[in-house]
């Protein structure tokens, strides 16, 4: 806050880094809309497009299609997406998934693995490092790999990337971002992020949250994990271990939880308890999100047992939701992962203890919604993490990453 | 994030507005100091000094005192306290407080006035105005008010600083800035914001938390406020409802709370909670402070239903900060009004929750501290809030306040 005010390079590279994510998270633009998107006038709009061109992040063309009026067009400003990209892992208790993602967010390519819960976790270096050398090879001739990240359901230091906490994946080496670069050879570091921060990042870019600049995202797995937009940043504290939502007590001297506490978000409303209220357990090789919506649509079917199970759940979902509305006054909380079924499952218990326990201020225009990503929030939230680097300094970490390491640089 | 980089007007009254900042939090800085901690050559110093000498916002000095060294010296940069102010007002439960604090915040003048709880909300302006037209009419000839806020124990919507919830303090009006503006007849607005949040920015710039970016401040009045730094910045959430961490549940199904729901940390570590677990009540005329003291006093005693009383209301508090490391993973929680009594009289207590409920990975580096503001943390947040406007645009909003409003302007 004590700092001055940029000078004019730095002016030039966040202009430069503004006008890609631009096209990166809205899609191809015209030069007209860019000028008046980000208040600038066509003149420097120009000079920046013929730098990042000639760095080879976006191409200029005549606009395509119907929407192309009489006179002059006004070119159309594309990412270019299949050779630009970086890498998003993205590991879950039950499966693993690799992905090519292309600057614009699209999704070029991708591995996905299932995985046993009592799988070796020295294999799981190995399994993505070989599922990313698949896509790589692949790719297009003079492509270029521009971040990777992996997103990790675990506590994750911001510092060093250590994971701290995994209770629900042992993954025997906590520094598994380092090991897999080296794996993958690629000259480029891995960065680690907890799950359900990154899943926060993707609804608030790509999923539910867009334009919404106060977001929480619940995410189930085996545990479950928060993430936090607090006026349009991701909120880590003060070493990126925020967002733990899944550990705040919902019940004192409830369910014992992993963490070691009693009564956690986690343990009241997890996959496991879920399970065990509807005196269930998942199928052999069945996954824990498949046998979770098993308890949904048996309740839709009208199974007691289920619907009592999820009535609870809701109740002490309802009750972390209310404390979070109160706490953070978020204009949208969304729910993902397994919790997107639970929530869909028991959403008028919810919204019941909601009303109850949290003031009216904040509750009145709070939204409630599931993710718009599917079972890939936190795979997109790992991409878009890893084309951070380059949106905040295009040319520069192009420039960088094409210059064959062994070749001097003045 | 999707604008372009500021213009160099923007940046020049950006700078003006860092130089002015970094004076006013911490004190007269030479221009060799100045240059250094704002990264800006001395030619650029002394150009933003001239305009804010010009303004009547600073002075620059020969440096007082042994601390000279030989040669040419450094002028020093103080800022202009006595003629520079602003009206900060305090409304506690207990209290009424209205100070008159020059830049660099000095508090040069106050008034304050008991408040029995049944007094008549109506009083409460015309007291607020009464007070602050004494002060404005000791202040220096030629001084300049550049800003007012009141600090109020409820729930304020930051679009129209409407009070929205203030169930220990019924004002009969809900946009009592504007009412107070009008008393006073000065021409400026008066700010309302919820007296924790703005502790929380207190501590943050002047108390306990300053260089802590991520920070959660815990007031205790009759109601339990809180506020919370995120980033370096104050969390507002969407409507400026944020913080509202007294209505956190730590008891589901516990005392009932003024809100409506039950087992709020403000119902389970309240004043009124602590006085009637101790079995006691306020003298009449005695302020809730007192009485809180009064307990902490006894159990120190050796008073073992104080005692009692202590422990339980510490295991709440500390179940409530649990829950607010692992969410925010915080670099400090301070405790401040009632609460910095209880705390003290409970730490142990609080410390021990903590270790059992908190995740070790958050909980390792966070500091648990009491106010270093004492009774006046809530008002110093009232004035540094109110001098927020001038800091963010110095000589423009000189300019505007020195300009009679009769006299047409350009």
């Amino acid at each position: 806050m004590m700092r001055a005010g940029p000078a004019p390079e730095e002016i030039r590279r966040h202009n430069l880094g503004t006008l890609l994510r631009f096209v990166h998270l809205r899609g191809p633009a015209s030069r007209a809309r860019l000028a008046e998107s980000l208040g600038l006038n066509r003149s420097t709009i120009m000079a920046l497009t013929s730098d990042l061109t000639a760095a080879g992040l976006v191409r200029e063309e005549l606009p395509r299609g119907p929407g192309r009026r009489a006179g002059r067009p006004s070119l159309v400003v594309r990412p270019e997406s299949t050779r630009v990209y970086v890498l998003a892992f993205d590991v879950g208790v039950d499966r693993l998934v690799v992905a090519r993602v292309g600057l614009g967010g699209v999704v070029l390519d991708r591995r996905e693995a299932a995985r046993s819960r009592d799988a070796d976790p020295s294999d799981l270096v190995g399994t993505l490092a070989a599922g990313a050398r698949s896509l790589v090879r692949k790719a297009d001739r003079g492509a270029v790999c521009v971040g990777a990240a992996l997103a990790f359901p675990g506590t994750v230091r911001r510092s060093d990337d250590a994971i701290m906490f995994g209770p629900n994946l042992d993954v025997g080496d906590v520094h598994l971002g380092d090991a897999l670069s080296r794996r993958l050879g690629l000259g480029i570091p891995v960065s680690v992020r907890n799950d359900a921060n990154l899943g926060a990042l993707a609804e608030h870019e790509r999923g539910a949250g867009v334009g919404c600049d106060n977001l929480i995202y619940l995410h189930g797995d085996v545990g479950v994990g928060g993430g936090i937009i607090v006026g349009g940043r991701l909120l880590g504290g003060d070493e990126g271990f925020g967002g733990e939502i899944g550990h705040m007590v919902v019940n004192p001297g409830g369910r014992p939880c992993a963490c070691g506490a009693r009564g956690c978000l986690e343990a009241e409303v997890g996959e496991r308890t879920l399970l065990d209220l509807a005196g269930r357990e998942a199928a052999p090789g069945q996954s824990g999100r498949d046998a979770v919506r098993g308890v949904v649509d048996a309740a839709d079917r009208g199974d007691i047992v289920a619907r009592e199970a999820l009535h609870r759940v809701g109740n002490r979902l309802g009750l972390g939701v209310a404390n979070l509305v109160n706490v953070f006054n978020p204009g949208m909380v969304v729910f993902g992962g397994t919790l997107r079924d639970i929530y869909l499952g028991s959403a008028a218990q919810v919204r019941s203890v909601l009303a109850t326990n949290a003031l009216a201020a904040p509750r009145e225009r709070v939204k409630l919604r599931t993710t718009e990503l599917g079972d890939d929030t936190t795979l997109v939230g790992a991409a878009e993490f890893a084309f951070a680097e380059v949106l905040a300094d295009p040319v520069q970490v192009l420039t960088r990453l094409r210059t064959p390491e062994d070749t001097p640089v003045s």
